[in-house]
This record gives C-alpha cells, sequence and structure tokens, in this order.
C-alpha cells in the first residue's frame, strides 16, 4: 500500500556521526527561546534572564548499549540515568529534572521494572534529580529507555565544544579504558559460561574496571572543583564514544589540531593489567573504548597551576593549528593521526 | 550470572495506569524548580519570575502504536510530534523547543529515515517548535521514536487536570472516534491485500477518518480561541486514549463525579458511517477509540455564553460530586458507568 522509496541507502553508509548530520543540517531554529540546538553535548535555551536550561536525550537498547544477561537492572537504571547527567555537567550545568519513557516487552516482570526504577532513581537521588514525567509502554521486543534531562546554568556559561583556543591545554580527568576493559571482561566470563554452565564467572579482584562498566558516575565533582579554582574550561565534552571521538569534536567544532602526548594519558593499573591479558593495547582501550563519562576540557595556559597537583585532572596534550592535524605522539615520539572509532557503529547522539 | 528476582509479577496485573502509580508513587520532588511532576499532561518547571516551562515525553513503538505497512512515514514523523504538541496545548501551553530519540533496525534505509524527519520537521514547521537534540542508535528491532517536547505558559497558568469544580460544564473541541475508525479501515484493508494482494485498497472517500488516524493535528487554535474568549479552563486534558479515559483522569485527580451526554458527543458523519459499516457502536467508538488529539476541558458556567455558538466545542456534560459517580447518560434517559478502556492495554503516560 505504501509507494517503494525510489532509492535505498544503508544507514551505515554515512558513518558514525555523518547520519545525523545529514538528517539535520537545513535545520534552523526559530525560537528566540532556543539559543544553541543540535551539535553539542546539550542544547541551550534561554526563558530567563539570569539562567540558560540545558536539555540532553540519551535512548539504551537492549542488545545494542546494554546485555540483559549480565546487566543487573539496577544498574542499568543508575548508568541509564548518570550518562544523561553526564552530558549537563559537561557543560558545566547542573541537572534537575528527568524524564524517562521506557518500551518494554513481556518477558519482564514487574520486579525487573521496580529494580529499573530502583536504580533510576538512587541516581536522582544522588544527584539532586527530579523524574518528573515519561510515558511506559509494551513493546514486542526487548527493552528500550529514553531519558531527557533538562538542567541549569548560568546564563551565557554553558560551557561549549567549539570555543577552544590555540595552545590551550588539553585536560581529562580520572583514568580512561576501565569501562571497556569491564565489557570485554564480562563478554568473556558470558562465553565461558555459555560453554561450561556450572562454572563460577571469574569476576573477582576486578571490582574497579566492572564498576566503571556497569554503574559508571558523572563528575559532578569536577565541576565543582573546576568552579572552586575559578576556573572556566574554553571548551567542554563528556568521553562517552572514547577520547579519540570526543578530542576530534572539539577539534572539529573548534576548527583546531590537537597534540595529544600517549604518556600522559591516564589509565588505571587494573585497565592496564586486564588490557594485557587481553593482548590488547592499553592506549587504543583508553583511545577507543568509551563509556568513562569522564569530562575532556580545554583550559587556558595560564590556569596550569591552579590544577597542576590535582591528581584527579591530568593534562594529555594541547590544541595547535589545524594544518596541524589531530595527532598522537608515542612513547617513542612517533606521530599518529587520531581516527574517531566509536566501539558502536552507528550510534551517535545530536 | 544475574540473581533470579524473587517473585514475578507480569506487567500487565497492574492495569493501564496503575503500573506508572505503583512505580513512581514514592517520588518526592526535591527541586524547587519542579513545580508539577508525574500525573498531568506534562510537568511543570519554574527557572523563570515571568513563565513556567512544561516538559512532556512520549514514545511511539512499532508494532505497538503504528504499523508500517500503511503508514506513510512523513505521516509517522508528523505524528509523532504533534502528540507531543498537544500535551503543551492541553496546559494552554505553546510547545518551543523537541528533543528526538530514535532506534532504528538496519531494514530501515536512509532514505526512509529522511521521510520521517520531513514530516517531524513539517511539525515543527507548522508549530514553530525547534528541534534541538536527541539520540540516534540501532535497534536489533523495528522502529522506536522517543520524543520531548518543551513549551512555555505564563506563571502559575498552566491548566492541570485535577483543578475542576463541581457545577463546571465539560467541553471537548472537535469531533471523537474518527482517528479510530480510520485505524478500523485500515486493518481491514491490509487483511484484504494479504489475502488478494492483486486488489486496491478501498480508500476512497475516507479522507477524513485516514486523516484524523494517520496525521492528527494538535488544537493550537483551541488555545488561542480560549484566550481570545477570555476562558481560562478550570481543568484540561488531551484526548489521547478515549474520551471515558480521559473524563475519568479529570474526574478522579480533581475528585469529582461526571454527567456525560451520549447526544451531545460531537461524532462526524463519516466516523458514524464507517462504524455502522463495522457493526460497531458510534458512541462506543468516540468513549474508547481514542488518538483524536482534541482538547476536553471544564469551564465555569458563567463561561457558557461565549462558547455557545462556537461550532467546534461542544459542551457534552458537567461535573458533579463524586458520590454521583461518573456516569454515561444514554439517549433514552438510561445511566451507566463510564469504564476506561484505552484501546492499547498497558501504554500509560506520566
Amino acid at each position: 500500500m505504501l509507494e517503494e522509496p525510489k532509492s535505498s541507502t544503508p544507514l551505515n553508509k554515512f558513518g558514525e556521526f555523518g547520519l545525523i548530520k545529514h538528517l539535520t543540517e537545513t535545520i534552523e531554529l526559530v525560537n528566540p527561546e532556543s539559543i544553541k540546538g543540535i551539535g553539542d553535548d546539550a542544547a541551550i535555551l534561554r526563558f530567563d534572564k539570569d539562567n540558560d536550561i540545558l536539555m540532553t536525550s540519551d535512548m539504551l537498547v537492549e542488545g545494542v548499549h546494554f546485555d540483559i544477561s549480565y546487566t543487573p537492572l539496577k544498574h542499568l537504571g543508575y548508568k541509564a540515568a548518570v550518562v544523561n547527567f553526564s552530558d549537563i555537567y559537561a557543560m558545566m550545568g547542573a541537572p534537575k529534572q528527568m524524564t524517562l519513557s521506557m518500551a518494554v516487552s513481556s518477558k519482564y516482570t514487574v520486579e525487573a521494572l521496580e529494580e529499573i526504577y530502583e536504580g533510576l532513581l538512587t541516581a536522582c537521588k544522588v544527584y539532586g534529580v527530579d523524574l518528573v514525567g515519561g510515558d511506559t509502554t509494551s513493546a514486542l521486543y526487548g527493552l528500550v529507555l529514553s531519558i531527557t534531562v533538562t538542567g541549569t546554568v548560568e546564563k551565557d556559561k554553558a560551557v561549549k565544544r567549539d570555543t577552544a583556543q590555540k595552545g590551550d591545554l588539553l585536560v581529562v580527568s580520572g583514568d580512561l579504558g576501565g569501562a571497556y576493559m569491564g565489557l570485554q571482561l564480562l563478554e568473556r566470563e558470558k562465553l565461558v559460561f555459555k560453554e561450561h554452565p556450572t562454572t563460577q564467572p571469574d569476576l573477582e579482584g576486578h571490582d574497579y574496571i566492572l564498576e566503571r562498566q556497569l554503574k559508571p558516575e558523572a563528575r559532578k565533582d569536577i565541576v565543582e572543583k573546576l568552579k572552586e579554582y575559578e576556573i572556566t574550561p574554553t571548551s567542554m565534552i563528556d568521553v562517552s564514544d572514547g577520547l579519540s571521538s570526543e578530542i576530534m569534536h572539539i577539534c572539529k567544532s573548534s576548527k583546531l589540531g590537537c597534540k595529544l602526548y600517549e604518556d600522559k594519558i591516564p589509565i588505571d593499573p587494573t585497565t592496564f593489567n586486564m588490557a594485557r591479558e587481553f593482548e590488547l593495547d592499553p592506549t587504543t582501550c583508553a583511545l577507543n573504548g568509551g563509556e568513562d563519562y569522564e569530562l575532556l576540557f580545554t583550559i587556558k595556559q595560564d590556569d596550569f597551576e591552579k590544577i597542576k597537583n590535582d591528581i584527579d585532572l591530568s593534562v594529555i596534550g594541547y590544541m595547535a593549528e589545524e594544518v596541524e592535524g589531530t595527532v598522537l605522539i608515542d612513547k617513542s615520539g612517533g606521530v599518529h593521526p587520531l581516527v574517531a572509532q566509536g566501539w558502536k557503529v552507528f550510534d551517535s547522539e545530536m
């Protein structure tokens, strides 16, 4: 009964971020209340003289973003909330309200939903956010969680991706690659369990990387710390797709290049050792692993003194001219162009 | 690897709206910026001295809310946007911004997504809304659209469900049951087409009910008209689940009863005739069909003079004491308790 489309282009043709760009590039904002639309961690809205409102949405799909066979539902609810809070913090804002829409198939029970809500509401409590609405509906398959979070930031103080300056220092919080190694470990133990259902999964001693994968935190503390230090980052993004990908977002939107130093990338020893056990290069895991939900930002060189002794912040490089490229300088001084390789094909946040 | 839940209650145990109530009844709002949470068409947020912000979310799931075999994708995009705008108008607000999250399986092409976006952006243009963000991800099955819309309303002027008063007149815009009859027609022709693939679907002359189903509009015009009439409804809701269900929401939240008169329910002749063709009772279709996206509201009796000649507004009953019940008075004067029978089991908007 429907007309056949004239041509048929598969979705993966445009690559990870190209599809959204293709679909949304003609959009022009019409309301004076819409300050900044698609293209950052959150949109910026202005209804008020003193504050701007931030708005961000994320969707988690069973079988794509999570595997229910090893993801405790409480943790799933917690993580679904936190990844959205992270987008608000990545604009130097404070998350305030959330709506949750959920499509759920009949394989889920009321008790399962209670666990998801428990995790979600725990995250709301920890981060001071109100669940104010949403939609719950049945689905034919699996589980889809869609969350929108609004937050506040002082007027004109939202930190965007496109405002880094040449010479600025590139800084990342915490350490990287842990969430990815947690995922590798869970996937391995799942396979073992499938083949030998009587064996117990070997997860002992790996709490750190498992927690990085299953129950990440958003870096509210870093936003507060930067305010204490009286540092306004010149640009900021959260590390959801992997360090490489996020650096390239900042470079591309700010029309700059970047020099990243391999030996400066913070990697926890447990992440490092697990990567070795899997015969993976720890640096590659940190660059492309994703889901660390750390904050990546640029600061003026003058601000270096304020953070140099902070063990939770690592200066990992500096912003350069666009023509110098976005490059990794390895431990032997070799220069390699960075490649944005999100770990999920075709998954793009607007 | 996961602990088994202690008990297992199927999702349909709680009925249509019971599940959300069960999951969210312990929520207490903590931010002063959160004025009204779960329980109306939209949440009410306050960041500003002069205006309140409305926020609403809706999710459309393939196979549950739409059938891709007879739903043009442009119309799907249009409808997905409009049903959210309708929630904002149902608070007497104006929609301003939207985020769209979409999970899409590989059976969809880039051209298919272009059509969805075209419909969505057309709706945005018609209603003056900016698409400011979202998330696009792959899915293993089908298509899920999740939309959140923010809007504005003068401070303290959002019209809620729980503020109707005894004696208020119950008014509905437009006519009811058309979207449901459109759906019945499409389902019938789909069956015919399955059995006889060479026949052409018999949709001619049924434009009105087909458009009611496939490309509904939100009643922005009614909100504007009420302002012109200088009428502030005492309560309001949009008709998404069916007239019965919406009346019961107003009654329950306002702690009132209601007398609804069958002969006053507005039904278009094409809807009426199609119901007869299907051997369905037209009143039942209007009461329980849903998806009409008309506005249902209560007004003070003093305001009756202002609307009595408006052919787009029908007074269909009045609010009574809670003990009098929520009843339909049929054409012969018989009294029947209303039953909230949303047409989709387990689909509840918060």
